[in-house]
C-alpha cells in the first residue's frame, strides 16, 4: 500500500500563475520535492509540517541525477499518503515528467499530473508577444537546447527552418551560437527576429532583442541569469506597443512588472 | 481615459485549471466578454454585477467577427475600469490574443495578458503522455487545422513530417484526413502513433487511440464532441499504465475523471 504522487507544474515563475488545482494539491502535501526553477513563495504554500526536499538541477551541474529523483518519488510514496513534485513550468514540456511517471507505473505507484503554464506562455503574456498569429506565424514549435548524452544537440535542423514557426528554444543559453548557426545554415532567414528571456514573469525578468544571426551574442553580452528562453521568429516583430494603465495598476501591485 | 482590457488564458477546460492571477483578475471584473470554450463555472467567478458578453465561435459558425470583437473591446474599455477577454487555453496559441492586443495599443487602450494552460497541456496531463520524452521526442509543434480564408490549410508540410517531433493539431477535426495524407505524402510514418481527444480535462473527456494512417477515420466514428485535439507522435505510445490511487482520490472528488 503506497501513497500517490502527484507530478505538479508550477508555471514560469510568478507564484501566481499557479492553477488552482495545483495549489490546493501543494496545501494538501505530506512531502514536496522540487526543482530550482521552483520559487519560495510557491514552496510556502505547503503546510509547514511536509519536509521539502531539493533535487535541484542546473545545467551542467546535477545534484541529483534522474535516476535517483525516480527512486526517491517511490520511496517517498512507500511513506506519506501524497507526495508533491514540483517542477517549473509544465511536467510534460522537458520537464521529464513523462520518466518520472513511467518510473512510478513500472513500480506499482499511483500518480497524477497538474499541467502547468510553460515558459515560453509566461514569456510571450509578459512581452505581448503573439506566439501564433493568422498569416505571420501559423505554427509554434519548442525545443530544447540542452544536450544529449553524447554531446549532441538532438534536433532536426531542416525541420526547424520553417519560416512560418515561431520557435521557442528552452535551455539554449549555452548552445544559441551553434543553434542559430545551424539554423542559418539550413535556411532560416539570418535577419528573422529574436529574443532572449531571462527569468520571464519573475521581478527579475529582463530581455534583449536582436536577430536570429545575433542574439546569441547579444544574450551573452547582456549576461542574462538563468533561465533564459529564447523566442525567434516574425512574432517577435509583431510585439504591440505598451500603454501605461491609468486604472488597474492597483489591482496588480504584488505582481511582477 | 479608459479602463484597462484584461486578455486572460481561461485554460483547457476544467476550472480548477485556471491560474490564480486569472482567478483574481476575474474577481475584479466589471464586464466579462467570454468565447464558447470558458465553461460556466469560470464564468460564475466574476462578481454578479458584471455583465457577460458571449462572443463564442465555433468552427464554420462565426456569430461575432474578430473585427466586431476587437471593437466592443475598445468600446467597453471606455465605458468600464476591469474589462476581462476570456478566452479558452491561452490567448496567444491560436487564440487570436495578438490581434485584440495589436488593435487595443492601435486605439490607445491599455491591456495586459495572462497566460492559461493550453489544451496540449491539458489534454497531455488527463493522458499523462509525455509531449517531448527524451531519446522519442524532442520537439513539440501546435499546428491549427483551421482553413485560412482562401480555404487552404495554411501548413509547411515538409517540416511537419519530423519523426522526433510530437505534433499536438488543434482545431482538426474536420480536416483531420487531410492533414494525415499530407503528412503521410511528406514523408511521416503512417504507423506512427496518434490520439484524438475530445473535451480535454472536463468531465465529458473522452479519447480514440490510433495511427496517422487511421486516427481521422476512427475519430469521424467515434462521433467526438467538439473541442477535438489531434496528438500524433511516438510519445503517444509511452503513456504509463494507470495505477489505482487508494489513497488521494478524495483530494479530488470534485475534479475530473
Amino acid at each position: 500500500m503506497t501513497g500517490i504522487v502527484h507530478l505538479i507544474g508550477a508555471g514560469p515563475g510568478a507564484p501566481d500563475l499557479l492553477t488552482l488545482r495545483a495549489l490546493r494539491t501543494i496545501e494538501a502535501a505530506d512531502v514536496v520535492v522540487y526543482d530550482r526553477l521552483v520559487c519560495p513563495e510557491i514552496l510556502d504554500f505547503a503546510p509547514s509540517r511536509a519536509p521539502r526536499i531539493d533535487v535541484g538541477k542546473s545545467s551542467g551541474d546535477h545534484p541529483v541525477p534522474q535516476q535517483r529523483i525516480n527512486e526517491l518519488l517511490v520511496r517517498l510514496a512507500q511513506r506519506y499518503d501524497h507526495v508533491v513534485r514540483l517542477k517549473g513550468g509544465d511536467p510534460l514540456v522537458f520537464g521529464r515528467g513523462g520518466e518520472e511517471a513511467a518510473h512510478l507505473a513500472a513500480a506499482g505507484v499511483a500518480f497524477d499530473i497538474t499541467p502547468g503554464v510553460t515558459a515560453a506562455q509566461g514569456a510571450a503574456a509578459a512581452l505581448g508577444l503573439p506566439l501564433t498569429l493568422r498569416g505571420v506565424a501559423t505554427s509554434l514549435r519548442y525545443v530544447t537546447g540542452h544536450r544529449q548524452n553524447n554531446g549532441a544537440l538532438d534536433l532536426d535542423w531542416a525541420s526547424l527552418s520553417d519560416p512560418t514557426a515561431t520557435l521557442a528554444i528552452y535551455m539554449g543559453l549555452a548552445n544559441m551560437p551553434e543553434i542559430s548557426a545551424a539554423l542559418i545554415a539550413h535556411g532560416r532567414d539570418p535577419a528573422t527576429p529574436a529574443v532572449a528571456i531571462s527569468q520571464a514573469t519573475t521581478p527579475q525578468q529582463s530581455c534583449v532583442f536582436g536577430t536570429l544571426a545575433d542574439i546569441a551574442s547579444i544574450a551573452s553580452g547582456a549576461r542574462l541569469a538563468a533561465p533564459v528562453l529564447f523566442i525567434v521568429g516574425e512574432a517577435v516583430d509583431c510585439i504591440p506597443p505598451r500603454i501605461d494603465a491609468v486604472v488597474g495598476a492597483e489591482l496588480f501591485d504584488d505582481a511582477p512588472a
